[in-house]
C-alpha cells in the first residue's frame, strides 16, 4: 500500500496527458485549462487506494481514476456557472473567462469524456462500474439542487442538511472507494464497508469545514472566516444552533439573520458558543471520524495495509484544526 | 418492417414510464414536465428502424432508443439555456420555467440517465455502443459551440457550416440508425451504410430547413418566414449567397446585414432569387438526398425491407416545401 502522496504524485504524471481533441478550441481548450488549475486530486487516488488495500492496481483503476476526476471536475464547472463563482484557486472559473454558455458545453463534453475511460474498463467489471458510476453522478446532482433549494427555505432540518451534504460530498468519495475495492476484487461486503469508511469520512470533512468558516484561523483556512455567517448559509453549526437556542437566543438569531450589522461574525459566533454548537460540532465531526474508522477496521485484511487509509483520513479530518 | 408511425406508436407507450425518482421534485419534476411535450421522436425510432432492417427488435434496442431520446432532450434542455429561448413547442422552456441553474442539472441527470439505459445492454455489444454513443455525444457538443462561435465570426465558409450541421444534426441521426443495425447483427460495412444514410439525410433537412425559413409558405412551415434573415443568421443560403455574389450584390447584401430596414426580408429574398441560391439550395438538397438512398440502396437486404426507411426520409424531406 503505497501513501495518498506517492500515488497522487503517480496519478497527476498520468493525467497531464491531453484529455481532449485539438478542436473546436474554443469548446476544448477552456477544459483543458481548467484541468491545469491542478487540485488534490483526492478522489481518483481513493479508487486507487480502494484498489490497493485489495490487490495491485490494474490498468482499468487507472483509467476508472481519470474518469472519476473528470467527472468531478464536470461538476465544479457547473457548480461555478450556478455560484456565479468569479475565482477558483485565483483564478478566473470557465463561466468567468469564457461566457456561461462554453462552460455549460464544457462540462457537458467533461462528464461525456469520463464515460470514454470509463468503457475502456474490461467486461467483467463495466456493468457493476457504470451501474455505480451512474447512481453516484446523479446523487451528486441531485445534492447540487437540494443545496441551491435550501438556499430560499425558511427551515432546513439537521437531517435535511445532512442528506444533501451526503449527496453533494460524500457519495462520490464513498463511490470512488468502492469502485476502487471492486476492480481489486473485493467482496460485496468489503465493498459496502469501503462505502461507508468514504461516506461517513465525507460528513466529517464536511462538518470541519462548517466549522473552520466559523472558527478556524484565518492565516491558515484557505477562505474567508465568517464568510458563511455573513451569507447567512445554512451550516450544521446555524441549523443546530437555531434548533437548540431558547427563545431569546432564538429570536437574536434570527434578528441577526435579517439585518447585517458590523460586529455580525461576532455577534453570531457569541450565540453559537452560548448554545455551545461549536464544542456539538467537534463532538459529531469526532463521531462520523469514529463510524468512518470503524467501518474501515472492520474490512478483513492486515491492518498494516489500511495505514495510508487512515493517514489519509487524519490529514482531511485534522489539517487546520 | 413495420413504418415510422407504428414504431413511433409503441416507442411513445413505452417511453411514458417515469424515468427519473420522486424526489428531490426540484430536480426531476422540470424534466418529466420537459418530456411530456412530446415530439416526434425521430432518434429512437431510427435506432429501431436500424435495428429491424436487419432483424426482429429486442429488448437492448428498446433500452438503447430510450437512452437515445433522453440523450437529445438533454441537448434542448442546454440548448434552450443557451438560446435564452422562452418557448418550446408553444410552452415555457425549462431554463424559462424553473431558471438557469435548475435547467443546467436537469439536462446533466438527464444525460446521466441515457447512460443508465445503455447500461442495460448486453456486454456482447455494450463496448461497441459506448464507444459510439460517447463520441457521437461530445460531437453534438463540439457542433453547438461551432454554431454559438459562428454567431460572432465574420465570415464562414459553406465547409465550416457544413461540418456544423453535421456534427450538431447528422450524427445522432446517424449514430441512432449505426446502434439500431449494430444491435440488429449488421456487419460493419452495412453499419458504415446505416450510417452514412443518416448523416447525408440529416445535411439534406438542413439545406430544407434554412430554404423553409426563407422561401417556406408561412401558412406551413411551423415558424416565422424570415426569422433567420432578421437575425442575420449564417444559413445555407447567406453563406453562398455572401460567397457567389458579383460585388454589386456583395455590397448589397452586406449594407442589408448592417442595418435593419423595414423590407430586409423582401431585399434579402430579392438577393437570394438575384444570385440564384434559392435553385441552388434545392439542388443541394437533393443531392444529399440522393447521396442518402445510394448509402440506403447499398446495404445487402431485400429492397422491400428498405420501404419503411425510404418513406421515413421523403416524409422529412419533403414536407411542406
Amino acid at each position: 500500500m503505497r501513501s495518498f502522496e506517492e500515488l497522487s504524485q503517480l496519478f497527476s504524471q498520468r493525467f497531464t496527458s491531453d484529455h481532449f481533441p485539438a478542436t473546436p478550441a474554443s469548446l476544448y481548450d477552456p477544459n483543458r485549462t481548467f484541468l491545469q488549475l491542478g487540485g488534490k486530486r483526492i478522489r481518483p487516488v481513493l479508487c486507487l487506494m480502494g484498489h490497493e488495500l485489495f490487490d495491485d492496481i490494474t490498468e482499468e483503476t487507472w483509467q476508472l481514476s481519470m474518469a472519476v476526476e473528470l467527472f468531478h471536475n464536470f461538476t465544479l464547472i457547473h457548480d461555478d456557472i450556478m455560484d456565479q463563482a468569479p475565482l477558483r484557486r485565483g483564478l478566473p472559473t470557465v463561466p468567468a473567462q469564457y461566457g456561461v454558455n462554453t462552460a455549460i458545453l464544457a462540462g457537458d463534453v467533461m462528464l461525456i469524456k469520463s464515460y470514454e475511460y470509463l468503457n475502456r474498463i474490461g467486461l467483467g467489471h463495466l456493468p457493476a462500474i457504470l451501474h455505480l458510476f451512474n447512481q453516484t453522478a446523479r446523487e451528486v446532482c441531485e445534492g447540487q439542487q437540494l443545496d441551491m433549494d435550501f438556499e430560499t427555505m425558511e427551515q432546513v432540518s439537521l437531517d435535511q442538511y445532512l442528506r444533501m451534504i451526503e449527496l453533494k460530498t460524500s457519495v462520490l468519495l464513498a463511490a470512488s472507494l468502492q469502485m476502487g475495492a471492486l476492480l481489486g476484487g473485493a467482496t460485496q461486503r468489503n465493498q459496502e464497508r469501503m462505502y461507508e469508511f468514504g461516506r461517513k469520512l465525507g460528513l466529517a470533512f464536511q462538518v470541519q469545514d462548517d466549522y473552520l468558516d466559523a472558527f478556524g484561523d484565518p492565516t491558515k483556512f484557505g477562505k474567508q472566516v465568517g464568510g458563511d455567517i455573513l451569507a447567512n448559509k445554512k451550516t450544521f453549526l446555524l441549523i443546530h444552533a437555531l434548533e437548540t437556542a431558547n427563545s431569546a437566543q432564538a429570536s437574536r438569531l434570527n434578528q441577526l439573520l435579517k439585518n447585517q450589522p458590523e460586529d455580525k461574525v461576532e455577534q453570531v459566533l457569541g450565540l453559537y458558543r452560548e448554545t455551545g454548537v461549536d464544542a456539538w460540532a467537534l463532538e459529531l465531526k469526532q463521531r462520523f471520524l469514529n463510524e468512518s474508522m470503524h467501518a474501515l477496521e472492520d474490512i478483513a485484511v492486515l491492518s498494516a495495509r489500511k495505514k495510508p487509509l487512515i493517514e489519509l483520513a487524519q490529514y482531511l479530518i485534522q489539517r487546520e484544526l
